[in-house]
């Protein structure tokens, strides 16, 4: 019995499809090698890194987009033994800053279209411990820092016969940081074995379902939780690669599906939007592509549909940078096959099913189970083998289940549920579905009210361009709803009467706000979502006890 | 982080799945219940099992064929932190009485129609350990053993609620012996990982691609190599399972097929075998099944032709009791899907690929790696997570590397390869095909022959019922092979004559045997494979140097 490390993969990978096919869009224009060379490039690099100091337990951080250089790293770095420290550019230059500070990482890989991001962030006393900034293409641009080198130049000379150091399935192979909605980014660390775990799960039919034959395009970006396992995955399924290089754009995307025989791709909802609205204009063939897999925000219905309209599955998946990422993947159950087709929608809409190897429970704030209705919310909470322990660089209160608060007694094997922190319901099919942040939910009276159904339905009105709700201190309720409103110009109390009267007619008559205040635009983090934070920190006033 | 166990897979079946079936055929006609039962059922044996002392790291054992009782024992022993020990009733009596010796069992459940068996093996010395013979059913037989009962006796009064102990990834949960045909049978444990990786790997795509909307029907039996691990990744991906009982004929599998909807089914080529000669006298509607799993041995290439024509796909798989048991399947690459059929069928008859998370590699006898041309022999040798790192009741000499012998030098992880005792070739295409046991092969002037291909090719004469080869020692080729015939009343000289002709044809002059015997039978193993052993014992004379 050997370890769980990610090697293995790369070696199965190489020696069954080593014809098989690694495809780059560069700025330089289309990369195109096979496995059989990629893993020589990923020798050659492992054999460079090794030359330029990194030993096993060092953090080589990367600060570049979808390219056949940056999955070069994704097996040459773990490989060492050393920690493949992904780093989001979207974040402001301050989190950069603090986030190459807590990670220590020793040398940083950088595209030349991110060069002035890394100088924008950087800082003689952060970058501290960074030995050395590679510029991925053949020459460098200046940067603030001591030492810049090419990457023609880094790996010139060296040898593609890689002979890799012992590697243990409990070294951590990956490092990256949550977005930072809720505070800061934190960062969270991969071990070989919650990789190898994770690969695992997400290339079986009920994840994403990944066969050799499969061409997977990652447009998630490789800086956020690792394309979301993509390139492992298709690498253990021995399928071919396209990576959509620096931001590309819908046309580039769709060229790349028909050009490469895309099957499969995965990203955002808003790049799928972007990708809708071209396809209206233009003629594409989609014919190879079977299936979109959509994350990390709730892809609108809309979205869906018009992608079931073109021939092609939207795939809808739930994750967090702490379950490395896949947790939920939301494929119809048999007895759905047969439902019609709105029923089936409702079902896709939702975040999904848990995976295989993973368990979850959804907990009020007593700790207690709540049932399976479709409607009682409570926290999910996830554990198993790819399901991070806490966090390497970030709060020191891990939001881990510690057996007093939260915890769900002696009926697990261990008592280590990780909080997601995300509020949802579960129906009687067991489709989990995602209604808020608990940091968000407004608990009034001992019930809870999910902010972001609220937001959503008050947007719907014409006249409202955005709108967040959050829950401001109440004498009586605990929390009571306050919304917060950008508009267009409206007459506001008629506004006002027109948004609460609809919202009685969906929810009970406590969900609606209490106050709706308008302000000139909702504050936003790097990322674009509602900075929720910050207007709680505004809600000063309590509303009087009644 | 949480450890690979098996109890996760089945508390999601009964969460996302509650009303999916578990049926099986039994001697009192079918059992038909849910996910949400089975799991109650698996409560109240686990807590009957604790009440009779059962404890963690006992052995329990089975002597059963394919039903849903078998099925709970699945799951409820290792729940347990206990070790489910399933004892293969076709083996000969010895060889059960030493096995259960050895394993020191606690508890053993057997069958009504295998309590005969079981009184066979009986001996009171070897059974010390036994406390308890569970006969499954209402009533119990009369045994030699102090302590009979009934399974519904043992489980009356037991609560379905339990509560599991801490069970370890590394606590072993299962115990089966090898089929013996080079020796006595050897233990082989499996821990809850080891079974988990196997699970995930076989759910895979690229492993039997098994997914909820499966109606899995195991027809290997539950006693050889855990039904090659189906009952569990069923339960994982959340399938229907089918159980088809004691001694199913093919009017039974085939009227299981129809009733139930099986879509994916698995074992030896014999059972297919019959299943075809039934199938060519009766009318039966195949459309649910899409595949058959095939392994164990070779299918004949008409099985899978004839498969192929009812539009009933034959996936050809490799294992061995080491593996847990899958290792390779017989899956057409991608550039292979427009290939001609006969090119297809051609790799689809071999062995397979090697499933994503082991590593293979095969050397020849001095350790060195063979070219993968399609002809070049050497043992298979394989590693992973789900791969057996020794005996626990065997050869004192595990058969593992250790550095020594054999070693391949410093670029694995660890040095752990398992040598599985197969010679094989693999193509420039990865597929790896067996060609014979390393025991068997014939070592003649620093070649490998064949014994395996000689016995076949020798065999397709009409006037030859059986035929097997071994290797005698030559003074100057160090082995040379000898055949034994058993013909249909043959002129014998004429036959050899034809036979070393024929053989002359498709192999190598030094291929063809230095002498022919006839005989009255082949001996035999209990599973019917020869048994080369006491035909090498009887080559006691050596072919003179030449
Ligand atoms: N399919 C989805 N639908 C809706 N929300 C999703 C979906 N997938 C992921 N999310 C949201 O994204 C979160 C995970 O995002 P990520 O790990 O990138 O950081 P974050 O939680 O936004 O930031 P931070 O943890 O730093 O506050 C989930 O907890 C969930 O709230
Ligand atoms: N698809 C297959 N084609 C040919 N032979 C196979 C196939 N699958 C498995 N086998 C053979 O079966 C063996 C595994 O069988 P098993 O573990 O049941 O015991 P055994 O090797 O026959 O007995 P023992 O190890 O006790 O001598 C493999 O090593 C291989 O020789
Ligand atoms: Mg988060
Ligand atoms: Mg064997």
């Amino acid at each position: 019995m050997t370890g769980q490390t990610l090697r293995p993969f790369l070696t199965r990978a190489t020696q069954l499809y080593p014809d098989r096919e690694v495809v780059a869009r560069t700025a330089d224009g289309m990369t195109r090698y096979t496995y059989a060379e990629y893993a020589d490039r990923v020798g050659r690099l492992a054999n460079a890194l090794r030359a330029a100091g990194v030993e096993r337990g060092d953090r080589v951080a990367t600060l570049c987009w979808n390219h056949d250089r940056h999955f070069e790293a994704y097996f040459a770095v773990p490989d060492l033994g050393a920690q493949l420290h992904t780093i989001n550019p979207l974040l402001p230059a301050d989190d950069v800053r603090r986030i190459v500070d807590g990670a220590d990482d020793r040398l940083v890989f950088v595209d030349p279209s991110l060069a002035d991001t890394l100088a924008a962030a950087y800082d003689p006393d952060a970058f501290e411990s960074v030995e050395q900034v590679v510029v991925i293409g053949s020459s460098a641009p200046d940067l603030p820092v001591d030492s810049v080198t090419s990457f023609e130049t880094f790996v010139a000379g060296h040898d593609a016969d890689y002979d890799p150091p012992t590697v243990n399935e409990d070294d951590p192979a990956g490092l990256c940081y949550s977005s930072g909605t809720t505070g800061d980014p934190k960062g969270v660390e991969y071990t070989h074995r919650m990789l190898w775990s994770h690969t695992m799960a997400i290339t079986t039919p009920m994840g994403l379902d990944i066969a050799d034959a499969d061409v997977v395009m990652p447009v998630v970006p490789m800086f956020h939780i690792n394309a979301w396992g993509l390139p492992y995955a298709a690498t253990a399924a021995g399928a071919k690669h396209v990576y959509p290089g620096p931001s590309p754009d819908p046309a580039d995307l769709v060229e790349l599906i028909e050009r490469e025989g895309v099957t499969l791709t995965a990203g955002v909802p808003t790049v799928w939007l972007g990708v809708l609205d071209y396809l209206d204009d233009h003629d594409a063939d989609l014919s190879t592509l079977s299936r979109i897999v959509i994350g990390g925000a709730a892809p609108p219905e809309r979205l869906i549909r018009a992608f079931d309209d073109r021939g092609v599955e939207v795939v809808h998946g739930w994750g967090m940078t702490e379950t490395a990422p896949v947790g939920a993947v939301s494929h119809l159950k048999p007895d759905l096959r047969d439902a019609d087709y709105e029923t089936q929608l409702a079902k896709r809409t939702k975040q999904g099913l848990i995976l295989p190897g993973l368990e979850f429970e959804v907990v009020d704030d007593a700790g207690e189970r709540v049932p399976h209705d479709g409607e009682s919310m409570g926290e999910l909470r996830v554990r198993g083998p790819w399901v991070a322990d806490g966090y390497v660089d970030g709060p020191s209160e891990t939001r881990r289940g510690d057996g007093a608060e939260g915890s769900v007694g002696d009926d697990a094997v261990e008592d280590s549920w990780l909080r997601t922190g995300d509020v949802v319901t579960v129906d009687s099919d067991g489709y989990i579905e995602l209604v808020d942040r608990a940091a968000d939910v407004i608990r009034s009276g001992g019930e809870w009210i999910s902010s972001q159904a609220l937001e959503n339905a008050i947007m719907s009105h014409e006249a409202v361009r955005e709108a967040a709700v959050v829950g401001v201190p109440h004498e009586r309720w605990g929390e009571r709803p306050v919304a917060y409103l950008v508009d267009d110009d409206a007459d506001r109390d008629a506004l006002v009467e027109t948004v609460s009267a609809r919202l009685r007619e969906d929810y009970p008559d406590w969900w609606v706000p209490d106050r709706f205040e308008f302000v000139e635009a909702i504050p936003k983090t790097a990322t674009g979502k509602f900075a929720k934070t910050d207007l709680r920190d505004r809600r000063d006033d309590p509303i009087d006890g009644a």
